[in-house]
C-alpha cells in the first residue's frame, strides 16, 4: 500500500488536503479538515496528559515572529541553511542531497565543493523536473521565512521561528522563579513551526508550515538521574544503537550499559513509547535510533530519534537529546542575562577566592576610549585559571568584540582570600524531546489502515485518538427510529463523548463509512430495542429506559444488545480498555527467555 | 484601578509578560506564562464546547502562510492598511488616528488628506515621542506581514494571515461536501493572526501576533433564520444601537423590532453572551453595540460589536457580523470556482432560459488572438439581463482582464428556451462571530481583580476559567500532613481536577497567593483530620477514608471540614455550580416590571 491510499482517503474523509487548491496549491502547506483537526487536538491533548497533567511541567505560549538576535545568539542564522542548487535549463530549486539521493548517492554532512564536485562527477544526477544535467553551484539556502517588524524604516529583521524551542530558553528565569528556583523542572510548547524548505514533498512529512510540542526539562549538569525513572526501568526498548547493531533492551540496561547517557534522557524515551502505542504507532514499525556522532551536534552528548516505518520508509518522528547546556549558554553570552540557577550548598563552604583588579591610572592613558571596557572585562576575567606562581608576571588576554586585547602585568592585581561560599551559580543542562506532531498523525493513519481484498478500508484508530468515539444510527429513517437516534446522541453527547449520527444510506453503508474513518463503536437503534421487546419495554411509544440498542465493534465486527440505561457506562469502559500494544512486548520477553 | 497592577501581577505569577524581555524588547509581542496558558487553554475549551461539541460546527487548521492571490480576491492587499505619519523631527512613525486622538480631534473613516489636513491645522498635536509639530504626509501602511515562499528567485509572494476566515472560506467546497451539500452549517478556527500595528500598545490589546477563535455560518441567502433561536428569544441583551440609544431587549424583540438583521446573528449575540459570563465577564461593564452605517463594510448588512469595560476604556473584544455573500463571491470571482451551493426545488420548474451564443467565424477575424477568451466570455454572459426586444440588437459589453469590449449583434446570437429545471445555484451568505482571545483574557483577569483597602489582591476567576481549580496543602511541613497532602493531591489529580500543591510559608500566606492567582478552593491536611479525631479515623498512621481535611472557599473565605472519601465529589460539585452572573438579568428583570 502506498501513501497515495491514505492521501486519497484523507482528503475525501475530511482528515487533511493540500492548501490553496482553489488557487492552484502552495507546495508545503496542508489543511486539517473536520476528522483531521479532532485527531490533531486528541494527539496534542494525550500530550499534554503526558507533559503536563502527569510531569507537571509548565506550558507556555510564545509568539512565532522573532526578532533576528535571536537567531543570532542560538545560531540559526548562521547554519540553519540546507544546501541548494539550481538547474540551469529549466531554472529550478532543489536540494542538493535529494537530486544526489535520486541517483542513488548517499551524502552526510559534505560540505558546498563536495557536494558541488559530486553533481559535476556522477553521471546519474538529473534535474527530477527536466532531466537535465548541468546545476549551478551548491549554495546553502536559510531556511527561516523572513519579515520585518514594524512600520517603514523603523522596521526590524525578523524570521518566523523555526522551532518552539526558543521560547522556553528566553524565558529561562521567569520559569525558574515560577518553580521556585529548584530544579529540575520542564516547559513544554505546543505550536506551528515554520521552515522554507528549498523542495518540500511527501505531503505531512516535509512542510513549511508544521505543527511540534517540545519540552526542554531543565536537569543539574552533575546530576541526570529522574526521580520516577524506577516506574520505567523494565519497559523494554527497540534500539538501533550508534554502532549500527539493533539491540532489545530494557530502559534500565540501556543505562547501566552506557548506550543510554543518563536516566532523564532513558525516562522521556520510555514515556515516548507508552505515548506512541496509546496513539496505535504500531510496535512492529517503530525504533529509536541513535544518531552517530557525526551526525550529533557538537554540543549534544546523546541523542535519538524515534523512527517510524512508512510506504515513504523510515521516517523520523520524535527526537529526544541531551543538548547540554549549549542554548542557554548562547543568550547568556548574547544578552548578558543570568540564565542560570544558584545551588546553595548544605552548609557554606570556605573557598580560595581569586578576582582580577584593574589598575585604573595605568589603564587609562594605556587603552584611552577603551579603558572602561578594558577594566570591566578584567573584572569578569576567571582569576582561578591564574596559577599563584606567575600571579601578576605575565600579559592577560581578553576579549573585546572580536578583538583581542593583551594587557601586561602592571596595568592589574589579582586579590586571594579565603571565603565562606554558600553556594554556586550553574548554567543547567537541557533533555528536550521534540516532536513533529503531523508526522505522528501521518503515521497513526498509515499504520491503522487497513485494506481487505475486496477493498474495503478500515482505519484501525485507537479510542484515544479517533476524531468519532461513537456513531449513532437508526436502522431506517422511520420517524420513531430517529427521534430515540437522536435522544441516544444526545445522551451520549452529554456525556463527553464524541459522536456523530448518521441516517443516509443502507446500515452496511453506513458501517463502512464509519470503518473508513476510524470510529471504534456504531449504535444501531432498532424496532426490537425501541418497540421494547426488552423486559419493560413499552410499546406505546412512550421512552422506556429499558429500551435496547446494539454496539457494534469495528474491529471484531461483533454486535452486543445493550439498555439503553446502560449505553454510556458500557461504552465508556469500552472506550478506556487500553489497546493491545503489548504483542511486541510479549515477543521479546518470550525471545529473551 | 489601573491597567498597572494588572500588569505586574500578571508577570509576576505568571500569567503573561512582553516577549524578547532578555533583548530589550520587541513592542506588540507577549508570551503566556504556564498560568496564563491555562487560562487560555480553558477559554479555548469552552469556546469549542459551545461551537464545535454543542453546534457541531466543524473545526479546521489552515496555515499562516498565505500567498498573495489569496488576499488580492480578499481585498486585504488593496485595503487592510492604516494611516501612518512619521514624525519630522525624531523619525517614529505612528497612526495617524492615534497622533489626533491624543490630542483630543475625534476621526473616523477620513481619508489621507483630510487628516493630513488636520495634522497641520490642529495646534495641539505633536509628536507622542519627541512633541514636535511637524509631521510629514500621512501614508496607507499595509499591515500584513510579508515574506518569501520558496527559495531564491523562485519565491512567492506570500503574507502571514491577518485573520483566521479566509481558511474557511478557501475550504468551502470540501466542507459543504463534508456536510452532505446542506445548508446552513458552520467551520470554525483558532489560531493566530498576524498585524504589524505601526503603534502597538496597550499589552493585550493591540499585539502583532495574536490568537482568535472565529466561526463562519454558511446560511442560505434568503432564510435566515435558526432553529434553535427559539430557546435564547427570551434572553436579554443590552444593546447599544445604530441611533445611539442604549436598549435592554430580549433577543426575539430585537429582531422583531428589526433592529438586529436576523435570527441566525441574534443567536451567536445571545450565545456569545452566555459564554462570556461563564467567563466571568462582568454583566455590568459589557454591551452590544451595533456599527453605524458608515463605519460598517459596504457589503455587511447588520454588524455588533462585544464591548466590555476596561480601564483602558470601552474595548472590542468580539465582532458578530452578516457579512452577506461578500467573502465567497470575491473567491469565486478571483478563483472561477463554484464555491455556491446546489438548491434543490420540491419539485422540477419549468424555466424560460436564455443563452449567448458565439458565432465563431465572425469573432475569429474581429478579435484575432482573443477571439476565444471573448467567447468564453459571451458563454457566460447573463443572458436574461437582455431584454427579448432588443434581442440581438445590440451591442455587448463584456470584460477581458482590466478592459471592457463591446461585441456587435453580429457576432453572437441568444438562444431562448423553456427548460426543467430541478434547482438553483446559490451563494450562500456568512454569519462570522470573530473573538480576540487575547482581549477576552484581559478582560477576564480586569473584572477578575479586586483589590482590598488594605491592597489585598483576590482574583475572582470562575471555576471554569481558574487555571488552578484546587490547591492542596499540608499545615505545616511535617511528614504525616506532607504525605497525606500529596495523597490527596494524586487523587484529585485523577479525578481530573486542575491542582497544585504548596507547602511554602504560613498557610495565610499560601492562601494569599492562591487568591492572587484565582483557585477556587483550598484544601487544607492538618493534624485534626489526619490523626484521625473524626469518627473512624485511625491514630496509628494508616492511611483512613475516614480522615477529614477542610475546603477553604476563596470568595466567602469559609472553610468546611470534608471527609477524604468524599473530596472529589464534593469539590466537583462546588466546581460545576455556575458563577452567580445573574445579577444584571435579575437588576434588568426588575427595572421592566
Amino acid at each position: 500500500m502506498g501513501a497515495d491510499d491514505l492521501l486519497s482517503l484523507a482528503k475525501r474523509r475530511g482528515f487533511f488536503w493540500p492548501s490553496y487548491e482553489i488557487y492552484g496549491g502552495t507546495a508545503g502547506f496542508y489543511d486539517y479538515g473536520p476528522l483531521g483537526s479532532r485527531l490533531k487536538s486528541n494527539v496534542e491533548n494525550i500530550w499534554r496528559r503526558y507533559y503536563v497533567q502527569e510531569e507537571g511541567f509548565f506550558e507556555i505560549n510564545c509568539p512565532a515572529i522573532t526578532p533576528e538576535v535571536v537567531f543570532e545568539a542560538s545560531g540559526h542564522l548562521a547554519e540553519f541553511s540546507d544546501l541548494m542548487v539550481q538547474c540551469k535549463k529549466c531554472g529550478q530549486f532543489f536540494r542538493a542531497d535529494h537530486v544526489l539521493e535520486e541517483a542513488g548517492v548517499e551524502v552526510s554532512a559534505a560540505t558546498a565543493e563536495v557536494v558541488g564536485r559530486l553533481l559535476l562527477k556522477e553521471a546519474g544526477v538529473k534535474c527530477p523536473n527536466c532531466s537535465n544535467h548541468q546545476f549551478g553551484p551548491p549554495q546553502p539556502f536559510n531556511l527561516m521565512f523572513g519579515t520585518m517588524t514594524g512600520p517603514g524604516s523603523a522596521g526590524r529583521k525578523s524570521y518566523m521561528r523555526p522551532e518552539t524551542a526558543q521560547g522556553m530558553f528566553l524565558n529561562f528565569q521567569a520559569l525558574l522563579r515560577h518553580n521556585r528556583e529548584r530544579l529540575p523542572f520542564g516547559a513544554v510548547q505546543l505550536g506551528r513551526g515554520y521552515r522554507n524548505e528549498i523542495s518540500p514533498r511527501q505531503a505531512l512529512i516535509r512542510l513549511r508550515e508544521f505543527n511540534m510540542a517540545e519540552a526542554e526539562v531543565f536537569v543539574h549538569p552533575e546530576d541526570k538521574s529522574w526521580p520516577r525513572f524506577e516506574k520505567v526501568k523494565d519497559t523494554v526498548l527497540r534500539l538501533l544503537a550508534q554502532d549500527g547493531v539493533e539491540y532489545k533492551l530494557t530502559a534500565g540496561e540501556a543505562v547501566e550499559k552506557g548506550m543510554m547517557a543518563n536516566q532523564a534522557l532513558a525516562y522521556f524515551i520510555v514515556r515516548t513509547q507508552d505515548m506512541f502505542y496509546e496513539f496505535g504507532i504500531d510496535p512492529e514499525k517503530f525504533k529509536f535510533r541513535q544518531h552517530r556522532k557525526d551526525e550529533m551536534a557538537h554540543y549534544a552528548s546523546d541523542c535519538w530519534d524515534g523512527e517510524a516505518l512508512t510506504s515513504l520508509g523510515w521516517i523520523e518522528i520524535v527526537g529526544i537529546a541531551d543538548r547540554g547546556c549549549f542554548d542557554l549558554s548562547a543568550h547568556i553570552e548574547r544578552s548578558g542575562q543570568d540564565l542560570d540557577f544558584f545551588e546553595a550548598y548544605d552548609k557554606p563552604r570556605e573557598e580560595q577566592i581569586a578576582e582580577v583588579k584593574p589598575i585604573h591610572k595605568v589603564l587609562g592613558p594605556m587603552f584611552r576610549e577603551k579603558a572602561k571596557a578594558v577594566a570591566q572585562a578584567l573584572e569578569s576575567f576567571d582569576a582561578t585559571e591564574l596559577n599563584t606562581e606567575d600571579n601578576n608576571e605575565k600579559n592577560l588576554t581578553i576579549t573585546l568584540g572580536n578583538t583581542e586585547i593583551s594587557v601586561p602585568p602592571e596595568a592589574y592585581t589579582v586579590v586571594r582570600e579565603l571565603r565562606k561560599v554558600s553556594g554556586r551559580r550553574l548554567v543547567p543542562h537541557v533533555i528536550e524531546p521534540s516532536y513533529g506532531i503531523d508526522r505522528i498523525i501521518f503515521t497513526i493513519l498509515e499504520h491503522a489502515l487497513e485494506t481487505g481484498d475486496d477493498g474495503y478500508k478500515t482505519l484501525k484508530l485507537t479510542a484515544p485518538v479517533a476524531p468519532i468515539q461513537v456513531a449513532i444510527f437508526p436502522l431506517i429513517g422511520k420517524n420513531v427510529l430517529v427521534s430515540k437516534a437522536r435522544e441516544v446522541e444526545e445522551l451520549l453527547r452529554v456525556a463527553n463523548m464524541a459522536v456523530a449520527y448518521d441516517d443516509g444510506g443502507s446500515i452496511g453503508r453506513r458501517y463502512a463509512r464509519m470503518d473508513e474513518v476510524g470510529t471504534p463503536y456504531c449504535v444501531t437503534v432498532d424496532f426490537e430495542g425501541v418497540e421494547g421487546r426488552t423486559e419493560q419495554g413499552s410499546k406505546n411509544g412512550e421512552s422506556s429506559l429499558a429500551e435496547s440498542v446494539t454496539i457494534r465493534d469495528r474491529d471484531s465486527k461483533k454486535q452486543t444488545r445493550v439498555p439503553i440505561n446502560e449505553l454510556a457506562t458500557t461504552l465508556k469502559n469500552y472506550l478506556k480498555t487500553p489497546p493491545d500494544t503489548s504483542g511486541w512486548e510479549k515477543a521479546t520477553a518470550a525471545e529473551k527467555e
